[in-house]
């Protein structure tokens, strides 16, 4: 149980990253929304692997099939299955990794947890390949969000030591110098969500922020997450972060948005504001120290196989498949 | 619909600030589970308002009554219901509220979503009184973990610019600045959970970090949650943040806990660690702008009734009793 | 778990037959909502004990308190609580009980389900009074069907050997000759539902089938639930059974309603019909034969206390009530 | 939404009667489960169509496509994904169905819900072709139960007129005379469960009758579920109807199964005894009155395609599926 998403709409992503398919089942979509599938190809394909030198030389083409769900390119009420076949598998790489677990990847709490029966090939269910399906739910609700007005947009704002990026060539290099020593490094993706009416999301528990982080934190990688200015916030008086109100015309805005557009879980018409922080990729070329499992004695890890020096930039698609999944959650509450 | 927290553990709270009562429905505890009242109710003095200078200074004893449940302080399969009667009310402080939103209060977003319907009084349903109800449940959680190893402790690390915090007095002097100004500070907790054996949690959306974050997010006033080094991971290189494996006799261990005792949104055996941070609380003295919603004009207000300072020393039996129910709820998939 | 039911509009029930009180947390309903708290009585009075010679002499007021939700008797968007004290306990009459279960009573897998740490008193949280706090939420969705054009009503068409009721008094007459034996006669209800637009339901399994009878036969003595002609359906040819359309007006129905109002879970705008089998109900003076759980051995049980020798026509409101919550959850999902 | 079933074990169904495949994501099966899929198949062909004079002509082989969730055919702990491709689809014969809904089927209620949109091609969602993947997770669940001691059988005890049937032959004769006919019979499937504990199910509304319900009110068709004697009960005293305990060895057995082995919704180690009415197949070759959607006019129908003449003896498979799967959600909530 896990990898189910949502309450109005649906999500239930399956596969493992050597499986022969991994994909999606979505709910909830309301009959009569035509998908753009050729866009949606395009967005699926922000996160494909193999596409420059800062990512995995792994190549899949991510197609995705619609088993069910449409007729004619339109939603016909019945759930939405979306498969995409896993082409480029090579189960050799990982054969090691069964008895030695990479550190903090995981192999040792799903090994516990599954009692050794998890499919350790590619990190199994684990794999950052499963955002590929969270990507073609997502993909979708950010069709249906723009016919209703809201959009949603990320971009990284640190990788590694480069903080407050304006320009890419920042990450880029911050990147090379990591992957040149075999190493790698994490990131911040900030997410804004515009148009997002006033009073979505619910009181405690079901708030926006807590569903927000509930599938955000499902992104492989993803240790933090804070909306408007988070943890800085910290530091600040009531009286400074405090959003004041202010009306523009006939709407209620504030002068700041520290609060990131959420008051008491519950949206207030200013835009949605938050950051993940993704930390840096655990697989690594560098020799590590880990444990045999059969042996139970101390080892030492060489992970082979193909893995980005970081995946904050392929992250960036999966932020906002994220968001836009539990905003469309949050909205067909209304 | 969102006052209802978990899957096998079921948390319902009910009331609003100045309500006849408040409470909690709680779903999900074995049978023949002794509870033992006294120390529930010395927990949940812990975030009862009224003790010190630097909290609010409406009163309430904050006495649990156990409508049902519980047969000779026992539990006996059926939910457990708790009650908590409200007696200190001074609707008449809140009267104004209704027209004019508290800038970063849920005054508004709760207008918009209840259609001018919802219960001004206090923050209604969105009070931070509705944590003692949380308190109620998870102090009931914090007794059972307990029984089966698993210890919940918090502290605070930061409270406005005081950070690293090691001595309370630093804190204490940073809130009494802010209450002589009229204004207010906020702060970070860090909570550990040690005990928890590897293995709890569910992949993807059902992880532990998903199940805290989903529940921390909703007591009032958080606005980031971090596990582990959580954003500070950024800042490292994969071979620095790893976390190496290791024998400790028969156990595996890690030599760090950066990933705070979480891998694929399972635990590993290490200590869980996680940070809140709270904003400052938004209720403060001093004049703000703000909006009549009425005459669509902008206005001030200057808002009366009884705050606190900092929420955050009183946080801090919330977020342990909210650490408490989400682990117990994925002790419980098992 | 289990004594919650609903996606949009849910219900969280509480209470044992002699614990402090008993209650029902309802969430969803939407903010504004008049509820007529006199009318409630009324119908809450139609299932209480002590009414009449057919049934039992316990007398409870049923006086239902809200502790929270409703702001001058309007919803104001907060979940709902409603208390219902216990006033006329008589625990000893059910000391025995823990030793010897009483056939086809909950008593004994209860006992095993929990460990012998069941409430035992009055049937614990088995105990037909928890259909009080039903009956408050489900009244409360009656009003509100009412206000959108929905109605809900039922009758009882069968008591023990008395068939296809038009006249109480057949009723009144069977039961009374139980009654004089010491014995118990059930009988079976019938609810129609008018006014229910067509596309109300979701398929499979949330279908309206599924919805009424995961929540009918939540009260305690329903064995059976039947749409339409249901079992006598089986009897038919397809070209008998079928229900053809036909215009009426504007309007599209149906000449005859074997469908009961329900065509692949969903609502096609005829009146939705069904009907649920409840048992005689178990508790009767005749001497029976049990166990002794503790010996191990056989025994006889002469059960005391006070009991109806026939539960049916206080069923009949519980009927509605559930009913009523089931529609209305199904309602808010469009 | 809707094609969900379970908590602890979920299933959730895709697919229509003509898209490219068909199928079933299951999550909750715990890893190292071995399948047997050889067996699945054959349980899988019970439920196929064009095996016999009595069922419809159409041919699919229902070959089940493992995508994800096993490793060497053994669970691995992430979701079990099986997708069936649909072959022999005609979509020809159904085009004139959009306009004129069929008597007794989804048409005309699927049209509103979906607003024209449904998919109408041999039913779309709604046909039985969807209980190939019910069975699908149902004969898994099948193997794991008969691993821990419970079997679920089920056999005919009625169709059309041939009530208490005994002899197959008599259904088949009934059969083939409303196939002569151009017509169509129903029938009672009655389902065991033998060796399941005491203990299982929750209370009220998320009982095993409940549950059971829930799930086998999702098979088309299915119009009434009862347990034990259910309706019959009613014609019963107490005195008659109630089960005596008695001690067989250690173990408490009821002298009779009226209750159909489930007291307050929880299992009593008897086995669990329930049967479901499903109504005359709709499809019919006879002509038939029904509307035009597009005209707002009476009309008549002359069904075309392939229709089983009764669905009955290939719906016994999807009750011990549904039954199956029911029980095993319960289990895992032990």
């Amino acid at each position: 149980m896990g990898s189910c998403y949502g309450r109005n709409f649906r999500v239930q992503i399956f596969g493992q990253s050597h499986s022969a398919a991994i994909g999606v089942v979505i709910d909830g979509l309301p009959a009569g929304t035509a998908i753009d599938i050729d866009e949606l190809r395009v967005f699926m394909k922000r996160r494909a692997p193999g596409q420059s030198a800062i990512s995995t030389a792994r190549r899949e083409a991510d197609e995705p099939e619609f088993l069910s769900g449409l007729v004619d390119g339109t939603t016909c009420g019945a759930p939405i299955a979306i498969m995409i076949r896993n082409k480029d598998t090579r189960s050799d790489d990982y054969r090691e990794l069964r008895d030695i677990p990479r550190p903090s990847h995981a192999d040792y709490s799903a090994h516990i947890k599954y009692k050794g029966y998890q499919d350790v090939a590619g990190g199994g269910h684990f794999s950052g390949r499963l955002t590929a399906p969270l990507c073609a739910a997502g993909g979708i609700c950010l069709q249906i969000l723009r016919n209703i007005g809201i959009t949603v947009t990320s971009r990284v704002t640190q990788v590694g030591q480069a903080m407050n990026i304006t320009d890419i060539r920042e990450a880029e290099k911050e990147i090379l110098n990591a992957k040149k020593d075999g190493d790698s490094v994490g990131g911040v993706i900030e997410c804004v969500i515009n148009g997002v009416p006033a009073g979505l999301g619910t009181p405690m528990f079901d708030g926006i922020e807590n569903k927000i982080a509930a599938i955000v934190f499902g992104i492989p990688g993803v240790k933090g997450v804070e909306f408007g200015n988070g943890f800085a916030a910290v530091g600040l008086r009531g009286s400074e972060n405090n959003d004041s109100f202010y009306m523009d015309g006939d709407t209620v805005k504030t002068r700041t948005n520290n609060s990131g557009g959420i008051l008491g879980g519950i949206t207030n018409g200013m835009p949605i504001v938050f950051r993940a922080a993704i930390k840096p990729t655990p697989s690594i070329g560098i020799e590590q120290k880990s444990v045999s499992l059969s042996k139970g004695e101390d080892t030492v890890l060489q992970v082979k196989g193909r893995h980005d020096p970081c995946i904050v930039p392929r992250a960036i698609p999966c932020i906002e498949a994220a968001a836009a999944i539990a905003i469309y959650d949050a909205y067909l509450e209304k």
